[in-house]
């Protein structure tokens, strides 16, 4: 991510520039630059200061007591381990915190545990060949562990665990202790540690907290808001009739690769307690679907904006016959997306966004009638029609996905109980309704991504709609 | 990543079978599962087990240097660091393992030093006040060193760096040693690091090395290989004539998220020097320039593949029509990337894939024909052209892409002087030419993509084809 990222502060510049020694001016404009990139990166997530802060308080915290404290002579070995511990367990969220702190203690403990035991039954050999067995003992257990980091599953929850356990084995069954004087050491070491780890714990959760799965909610919807403001945007795009900021256009491109930020965040949300609104024990994982979707759908955004760059090409006769369609197409399913992110934020039941994907099917109906007529009358300019078709098609691919993103957010608001949403009538023109107008969309025959568009609206007064709608899926079909 | 590997051990299903205490012989079925899980993940990558093997020979060797002599009471606190070293900085890759201990060592000589300078700067105030005056340095030196790890380029490269001297630096200040003591435990405490880290690097560079460059190039290469075996199949699958393996279908699918590994093999490459075929200063950066373009192209296949789930389908009579051109166009793209790979993996000039895209631009010449053809014919199924059109559109978009891989590995293999190509004239039966027959692939305006297609053909005896070329071109650019 860092290496296309131009705007980075280039700590590397200032240094070249103050080797070389060029003019005083350039140094004064390239320090300047470098404070400006600093600045940025604070403005963009204040969050990030506050971090610093938070741990800048708690290794003071942690190294001041045991400078303070009169019978501690000096820091000695204790007061090390919890400045260590603190350096290493505080993370930039909280379950992130909490992941490392709880792995670190327990892999101490039974890595302790372990190593006295190693040690006894090292001394048992007498004192030639006790250091080959332990030395035999520490090769295979420390294969074994370094081994078990590349099984997945441990490599996501307690790859630091692991390595935390290599290392207090080996100190602990190498030290050359007596079993006693370990004991008691350990019995120290564990409680700075717990002291560091804590202090970590209870400053990373009360101070300003960083929630990494308020984090993927956030991520997650901001993701769908960056899709809905592409879809909302391209058709007038298209038509060149659009003016001013076009950020929109390229911001859907950090969904591509979001993959690891997302699957990241749910790891450390695993390890949280309940906070704000999400309870323990949240379904994070169903989050990790939704940006499975998301990403399907960036990719065929990405494969749409390509018809965009033709800047020299002039709106073709057969481009202009299909506007209306195609702009309704990208709009409504731009206006899904909104509305979907939008419930998942106020952590709502989605509601309006059933409407906007039935929008999204007339279009179809329509462009399918429009393209009939239309086929008919011209000929000769046939090529002129290619490119048109393609982004219809893709269109309708996104809709498939955009539709399958609904599922699994209708899915989340069952699982997490989303409210149902408050005002429902202000969208209907008043009409009084006594059932939740929700809409259950599933695959015909059970998970073939094939069936395009099946609809259900479960509402009694709809059942002449869903007539229509099987009418026009017969037709979608047929594309 | 591993929360889509279903075939990762279940560690939690083995301990939740144990604790349900069900029959034994599934318990004795679930061990054997997960045995030939942990099989599979060696037989995947035996380096894995060679790498545990070195960390453990490296970890017992220092662990056992300290242990057997004898002039060290036990372990002590020198040996302690010395294994800690190695547990942290010995990593999978030669380059991780350099950059973690060149971190390591100079972020502790430089925090070691300040650390030193704040103490002997604290004492200038009397024992009450130092405590004090201590605080805030640490205080302001660790929020400053924390905030610095959310620059892009420190964290890309130096972000271990930076929290070992967090660490030292907060150790040394607040030891409450006098400065002379600590200068002398500073020493010691240096040279075991120097001696853990050299141990490390040692052994990951002369046993059995796993190079971060060579695994980047061979990651590019089977990417690479992955794309090209979805498109020389896409054809045949299409048309429902393809028979036996499928999983090349959907091995594209991991090209998408390539980018993390990618980014993170480059940077670790960087520290590596020269080995094998690969000098010091080896065009890193050039690989991931690759690495964006094959993701594009993977986006697109992701879409193309869309198309192949319609099982329930017949093959309709205009996909017949234009089945010639189009698989053509996807074999001989799929070619052209095949070639490419080989020659980036033999270290080689790319040479005949410049044929392979001629092949592909003659392939959509055809089509170009075809469709003016079978469409001025053709009306009544009108619609079921639109997908067979959106495939070929989508084909075109890879072509473009494959030829923007192709620029940037000419590009790499200029700036990592590959060799020439050995045996030019087995493939072109045997006529003997004095030029290497190579395409220059450049964009006509400098570096807008809108060209399609712009090939110019360095080599005399080719004019007449340019012009053919140009021709082509043009009718291209309709589309």
């Amino acid at each position: 991510m860092a290496m296309e990222n131009d705007s980075s502060p280039s700590l590397t510049t200032l240094f070249t520039c103050l080797k070389t020694a060029t003019s005083p001016s350039k140094i004064k404009h390239d320090i300047v630059d470098f404070a400006s990139n600093i600045k940025n990166i604070a403005v963009d997530d204040p969050r990030r200061i506050i971090h610093s802060l938070k741990v800048a308080l708690a290794i003071t915290l942690v190294s001041m007591i045991y400078y303070l404290q009169p019978f501690y002579d000096g820091m000695g070995d204790a007061g090390m381990w919890a400045i260590l511990t603190v350096v290493v367990v505080f993370e930039y969220t909280v379950g992130a915190t909490l992941s490392k702190g709880m792995n670190r203690g327990f892999a101490t403990l039974l890595a302790g545990a372990l190593g006295v035991g190693a040690e006894s039954f090292g001394s048992l050999f007498g004192p030639t060949i006790k250091p080959i067995v332990l030395g035999l003992l520490v090769f295979l257990l420390v294969a074994a562990a370094t081994f078990s980091r590349f099984i997945p599953n441990i490599k996501k929850k307690y790859d630091y665990g692991v390595l935390i356990f290599i290392l207090t084995f080996s100190l602990v069954s190498v030290s050359g202790y007596r079993v006693d004087k370990i004991i008691k050491l350990a019995h120290q070491r564990f409680l700075t540690i717990i002291f560091g780890g804590a202090t970590c714990v209870v400053i990373s959760m009360c101070v300003f907290p960083v929630w990494a799965g308020e984090d993927l909610h956030k991520h997650i919807v901001t993701n769908l808001g960056k899709l809905a403001s592409f879809l909302e945007g391209f058709g007038e795009e298209y038509y060149r009739v659009s003016k001013g900021d076009k950020s929109f256009l390229s911001a859907y491109k950090s969904v591509l690769n979001s993959k690891v930020t997302e699957e990241s965040l749910a790891n450390f949300a695993w390890w949280e307690i309940g906070h704000g609104k999400f309870r323990f024990n949240h379904p994070w994982k169903q989050y990790l679907k939704i940006g499975v979707y998301t990403r399907q759908c960036a990719y065929h955004i990405e494969a749409l904006s390509g018809y965009l760059d033709a800047k020299n090409e002039v709106t073709s006769e057969f481009q202009i016959t299909v506007q209306e369609p195609c702009m309704k197409m990208s709009s409504e399913v731009g206006k899904t997306l909104k509305e979907l992110g939008n419930s998942m934020n106020l952590m709502t039941q989605p509601s309006t966004s059933a409407v906007h994907i039935e929008n999204c099917k007339k279009a179809i109906d329509d462009l399918n009638v429009t393209l009939k007529k239309s086929m008919a009358v011209e000929r000769d300019n046939i090529l002129e029609t290619i490119p048109v078709i393609a982004v219809t098609s893709i269109l309708i691919d996104i809709i498939k996905c955009v539709e399958k993103i609904s599922e699994a957010i209708e899915e989340l608001s069952k699982q997490a109980h989303f409210k149902e949403p408050k005002d429902m009538t202000s969208d209907e023109a008043g009409k009084p309704h006594s059932r939740r107008r929700g809409v259950a969309i599933k695959p015909v025959d059970g998970g073939n991504d094939q069936e395009l568009i099946t609809i259900k609206v479960i509402s009694d007064d709809e059942i002449p709609q869903k007539m229509d709608l099987d009418k026009s899926k017969r037709e979608i079909n047929q594309l």
